[in-house]
């Protein structure tokens, strides 16, 4: 049996739980199924009931007819099991369960759901959720959901995909975009993945012709390296994965704990993650629903420069709101033949005007996309407004439409022409923002494993980074060979941030005054280290995620490096070219580049401190949960590491 | 005359340059008046023909008959000037002005408008534009607009009053708004405010009984001195006034510039302007539309500690949107009664329920805002949906309303309701983090005038800031009396960064070393410093902002105040308490305020150096510019200014 088929187009499914009152939460898969016009066979299943609305019913699936190829779970509790049970026996190949109760219920729920997935695989049946509101396939007219937008007549079936832990919020995206003319293919929910997951349903949406698009509504990331692998096949059949992930901030985060008991990973990992793997992220809500035509059909811009953007108004204004958002993002706006930011042809434009000067934009090698602008007409006189637009000659560079006012016929015109429009300026730039950021999934570097000290004093210098040189020495003497000046540090491990415990006293010039200030310490043993100054502090650092895995980190460092929050993360291993790209993009580390002609710092050496404590990454086991090197100063020539830190996995 | 009657409610207008043809842009206005049930006289000035649209018509304003109160003239090139001359031959007490061709072309258009203004002064006529496009007066059934969003039937009347710079985008306001349910009451296209401008407009407004919260779209600000009087006007009378101004990014400021003709000031600055005089400030377009019902009626929240709102939601994904945007903005959420972020009923509550938790929430000393998330109920269901939040228990405390699924009639039952709502999580939160920035206007400090000396280097000490203590020191024998170490600068005062020429060398131990060193710099003056050394450097600054007047700012100082932009800006001057404030506010100053143990820096002293420089505001002429001390070298005791910059107006 092909998951595929069973998961979306399935021949006959049983409702496990369908109520025989329509006006009930478990009676909607069976009456959508029914409105949106599906052609299988459909079998209720319910103990009490030999009939639910007008279909013979069945006790259980042993009782009902063989060939049944899905099976959606309504039924609270002890139910589940049974059905899964029944699905086994019979040879059911896919199950969805809506019902709750499992992760998305604390620890007990959570071991529940363990033993289902357990048994699932014993049994050979693949599950869809628990806690997922169903599967719908608009070009197949299969809606197994229990999701109330399918009370909308006839959503316009399209090329684009979505996946989404959040049931609700599948229905919002299919809600909004129906609304605006947007058309959908396959819309999956996930519930808590306890089988399939993103990775796995990306895969099939990456095989399946009905999808050029796959959008993502993510709360947390459960298989990240499934997840990549499937964006990675998507992008080698020239489909873009989209996402939007909630956990932008620390009370998002704490909200995505709370609601699906997922760990929390950093969202700059996750960044650096859909970096990786080529997926495009948005920012806002909407843009998510918008995206896709602007995607579609398109590989990465791959720019090494500033975007440029050329903007066709008929209102200043209204190009203003959307280009004052692209110079936030960092996008340029040019107008080819032309001084001015923009070409405003204001409200004497004919439309002939119009469509000749955007004919010209889409034929200009000066700029990489075009936006175009219309105001009221747009809402009074959708036909003529959109004309211009709809006969433009598409080449291939993207194009975007923004309507000023409130204008739905138009929004809806471009849609069915698959050209992408926006309803705000905010997300009309969001959406050129992510475009221009999408870049190919990176090339897997193949590395040998790594072997390390286990003594960690000697961790970093054996991953190949300059440290500075130290000895312990011993009160009363303080004997040493480190040359003057120094720094003295207490000689314990265990604190973390010795300057701010008063533990650290820096440019000691003899020996005399290291024996007065190192005996001030009231420590028998202390570290001596030899005293480094250069052009710039930066941090260096690992992190095992628990969501993605192993990333890497360069930023500027010393005291200000978290208050500033200035830094670049990628996944981990890189090689030293792909680290002093991530030099090149903190913005504190300006001082070493050639900044306002200061020297310029050793960045090659800074790089290759980078890409050494990536190589944690290639240790067997991965036993490092973070490292870090802070601060490392970076001089003309060369970058030491003067403080360093390293947690263990427990 | 009364002119806020003859601009919102004349009892006869003259339609100059009307045209006879319906589908033309000048035949608009005529159209609008009658469409929208305008009672008053309307009469058209057309030189070709005795009758436009089936109503007498008239050569020349000079020729109708008496008693016309507002002129709109849509006529181009001299007809403007002529139709003026006719105003001020009649009385005629308001002239608005649509043409173009002012302000908005070149310096030769500018001097034309100056021309205009000019006149209209003599003739005591009130001008209106030129570059609007007119006024409307919704309860009062007048559209004197060329806008095309009056083609509109029965846009809703209500208490929110617009002021647009941009034409079309007053008409992008109320077609979104309208299209919502949103009512307004007078709409304004500013144009070129050649003489009415923001500022008096507002203050007609604060007047206006019609009118509860009044929405500013700008592209720039050309009467700052008015419109902030007119904001604490409206304040006093308990009007919010609220902004949406371009101009956040390079690109967007450019942009303005080239479209108005307006001067450039920082975005920052209008910030602190709009601080200054209570203006809330929205960063989306459609934040604009929409919080209108958040604030009407309220008074701003003053809070000194981190925001709360409680959360209710049928859906968590939902609410899980609004609520990772409002970590972003650095609001927190609480469930009173839980430990859990929000209160999520999930899709099995009752409307019984909603409303019950609702007014507990709306009750609950414990939250300063509430959140209502309803799922897709507000599409399928909007009386059932809206049902509970329109029923609750109004307190005191704001409520905002955010539906997941596209929900236009639960929006429009909302909107009528005067309960705020909004389309995005996005703009929801932006609502939300606009409301508890709103402050109420500062109270004006009164100060008498300052004399300060004309001779540059001793201005800061005059001020009040401490200065490094320095000498002129001449070759070959350097000779001065600053004690070592010294840093040694060439002495050139045009040369605004000597670190990056070069020409600073700092830590010279005694003379031997001054005198070899100093020779190196090849220049036969010196200037000799004391070193200074302390907890952190600050850059303390003040300005003359062309749009909004004299700023004072103060941020993380040295080579990286301009790589961080991490600043905080007043409208100057500000006592030593109100720059206290601002220096907490500075991220990159933590370490001066207690950061992680590190020792506290003089915060007081540094204040005193702020208030200090503010206080160029006060000198008679505003003669300075610009002033810069950077970096200040903040001590544990103390804070002295080590270089300093000064540029005087040419």
């Amino acid at each position: 049996m092909n998951l595929a088929q069973a998961l979306f187009a399935p021949r006959a499914v049983a409702l496990v739980g369908a109520s025989g009152d329509a006006g009930k939460n478990t009676a909607r898969p069976q009456r959508y199924l029914k409105k949106h016009g599906y052609t299988g066979r459909v079998v209720p299943i319910n103990p009490s009931r030999g009939e639910v609305l007008g279909v013979r019913a069945y006790a259980r699936i042993s009782d009902a007819p063989e060939g049944i190829e899905h099976a959606f779970v309504m039924a609270p509790g002890e139910a589940v099991e049974q059905a899964l049970e029944d699905c086994g026996r019979r040879g059911v190949p896919v199950m969805s369960v809506y019902s709750d109760g499992f992760a998305d219920a604390g620890a007990e729920g959570a071991a529940r759901q363990a033993r289902l997935a357990a048994r699932a695989r014993q049994l050979g049946v693949r599950l869809l959720g628990p806690n997922s509101m169903g599967v719908v396939n608009l070009p197949g007219r299969m809606a197994l959901t229990v999701n109330a937008v399918l009370e909308m007549d006839a959503p316009p079936a399209g090329s684009t995909s979505i996946v989404s832990q959040s049931g609700t919020m599948l229905g919002t995206v299919l809600s909004r975009g129906a609304a605006r003319g947007l058309g959908f293919a396959k819309l999956v929910s996930l519930g808590n993945e306890a089988d399939l997951g993103a990775g796995e349903v990306v895969e099939l949406l990456a095989a399946d012709p009905d999808t050029r698009v796959i959008l993502l509504f993510l709360e947390t990331v459960r298989d990240a390296p499934r997840l990549s692998a499937a964006a990675r096949a998507a992008h080698a059949v020239g489909k873009p994965v989209v996402a939007y992930k909630l956990g932008r901030s620390a009370l998002g985060q704490a909200l995505a704990r709370s609601h699906t008991g997922a760990l929390a990973g950093s969202d700059a990992a996750m960044d650096a993650y859909f970096h990786d793997c080529g997926i495009v992220r948005v920012d806002m809500l909407e843009t998510l629903v918008e995206i896709a035509p602007l995607l579609a059909g398109r590989k990465p811009p791959q720019l090494s420069r500033t975007p440029r953007v050329a903007v066709l108004t008929t209102t200043g204004g209204g190009a203003a709101s959307v280009v004052d958002r692209l110079g936030l993002h960092g996008i340029q706006t040019v107008a080819p033949g032309s001084d001015a930011p923009i070409i405003d042809l204001t409200m004497a434009a004919t439309p002939q005007k119009y469509a000749a000067t955007l004919d010209a934009l889409l034929a200009s090698p000066e700029c990489d996309a075009v936006l175009a602008v219309v105001g009221s007409s747009a809402q009074f006189h959708p036909q003529l407004a959109v004309e211009p637009i709809l006969s433009a000659r598409r080449t291939g560079r993207p194009l975007a439409v923004f309507f000023t006012p409130h204008a739905e016929r138009s929004l809806k015109l471009l849609a069915q022409a698959g050209i992408a429009a926006f309803r705000t300026p905010e997300a009309c730039a969001d959406a050129f923002a992510a475009f221009f950021a999408w870049r190919a999934p990176r090339e897997l570097p193949r590395l040998p494993p790594l072997e390390i000290p286990r003594a960690v004093p000697d961790l970093f210098a054996a991953l190949g980074i300059t440290v500075a040189q130290s000895q312990v020495a011993q009160a009363p003497g303080y004997a040493h060979t480190v040359p003057y000046p120094v720094a003295v540090k207490i000689h314990a491990p265990d604190v973390a941030h010795k300057t701010e415990v008063g533990g650290v006293i820096l440019g000691v010039r003899d020996r005399d005054e290291l024996v007065q200030k190192a005996t001030g310490l009231r420590s028998a043993q202390v570290l001596v280290q030899k005293m480094e100054s250069g052009l710039a502090e930066a941090i260096v650092g690992y992190r095992d995620d628990p969501l993605v895995g192993p990333v890497v980190l360069v930023g500027a460092g010393g005291v200000l490096a978290e208050v500033y929050k200035d830094y670049v993360l990628r996944l981990a291993p890189v090689s030293a070219e792909e680290a002093e790209d991530m030099i090149g993009e903190v913005k504190g580390l300006a001082v070493i580049r050639g900044f306002r002609n200061l020297p310029r710092g050793d960045v090659r050496a800074l790089a290759q401190a980078v890409a050494a404590i990536s190589r944690l990454a290639l240790v067997p086991g991965r036993p490092v949960a973070e490292a870090e090197c802070n601060p490392v100063i970076v001089k003309v020539s060369g970058a030491v590491a003067v403080d360093s830190l390293i947690v263990m996995k427990e």
